[in-house]
């Protein structure tokens, strides 16, 4: 017998709960009776920040960033160099790259990679709205001048970064794409031999 | 500059996924993105699962199991064995050994360990409920024959197994424990030795 039947609210949150990134049935368990030993200091602020992130957030029409406002404040920012803008995959990557501190210019969320095998073609990507951003860019006082392709370092990612470069190619825009090579704190006996041979081959003068 | 300011809903939420158990800020970021792809189909029903888990939701006055109903589904089944109360933790535990089918008695969730480093002690476990629990039933027509310590097998399970113990003695009930031992499937050679030697102290006649 099972200890509740199947229509039962808490079985539905496991079930949704098992459903998110990195969580399994057990795990998903283990979180929803976590959630029920305390509900109102746990279980509602939960729901509430979920249904405020639904109502509130929503993707940057130029730049597919998640902000509350259109455009989104790296786009707003009249500080950011108007002249680079950064291509990458997604929000996430965009978090990332914010963290590193190291960029200063704008971002283009592509939304993904393009994919044959999970049917993602290049209309299923914000590969267009980059075009026609870039076309319109260039009529304004700050033309761009540089596109970064800061894809993964995967199969999709370097096929997408392959495909947007094309796609974006001109002679007045410089395109670049992330440097491969050691991480940093990394040791050379446990990095792959793709990694190694292009590290190798990058290689710069020392001091 | 953060992607973000502070008092984003996106950032509340992953703040509130990642304080979950078994979340870190890294899979909390991971799992939030998630549900933003597609809000509707994802994020907004499992905002209504939690809420209607914390209204519908309560635990059972006599045996403490989570269920839509009071008395809960378990204790309310006049076919389970009235003569029987397994002890166990958590409400995991009591859906663990449903999961296993092998018990047709009653439950009765603890709703932890003692812990003397948690500050948790006799007064903060539902053990109390269990002994008024036990008094009242022995007045009725099936009064209690035994009663099943199905604790975790940890310092703090085995404490609180003999606290209950005591509390619960009565020369008409039989009190018992889960057996120790090498769990089906399983390799001698990677068991500790505490198990190995608990599996060969209670060794069984073959065939």
């Amino acid at each position: 017998m099972k200890p509740f039947p199947e229509n039962n609210p808490l079985q539905r949150l496991i079930s949704l709960l098992s459903r998110l990134p990195g969580l399994g049935p057990r795990s998903a368990r283990r979180v929803a009776l976590n959630l029920m030993k305390r509900p109102e200091a746990t279980l509602r602020p939960l729901a509430e920040a979920l249904i405020e992130t639904a109502d509130r957030m929503k993707n940057c029409s130029t730049c597919g960033n998640l902000d509350t406002q259109d455009p989104s404040i790296v786009c707003a920012d009249e500080k950011r160099d108007r002249g680079m803008i950064c291509v990458i995959e997604d929000v996430g990557d965009l978090w990332a790259m914010e963290r590193s501190g190291i960029y200063k210019g704008l971002y283009h969320v592509l939304g993904g990679t393009l994919s044959a095998l999970d049917g993602i073609g290049p209309d299923q990507l914000r590969i267009h709205q980059l075009t026609q951003r870039i076309a319109h860019m260039q009529k304004t006082p700050t033309p761009v001048r540089e596109i970064i392709l800061a894809l993964n370092a995967t199969l999709e990612g370097q096929t997408t970064a392959h495909y947007v470069a094309e796609q974006v190619a001109s002679p007045h825009i410089s395109i670049t794409r992330l440097a491969h090579g050691l991480p940093v704190g990394g040791e050379l006996d446990y990095l792959d031999d793709g990694t190694l041979t292009a590290a190798f081959t990058a290689r710069q003068k020392a001091g």
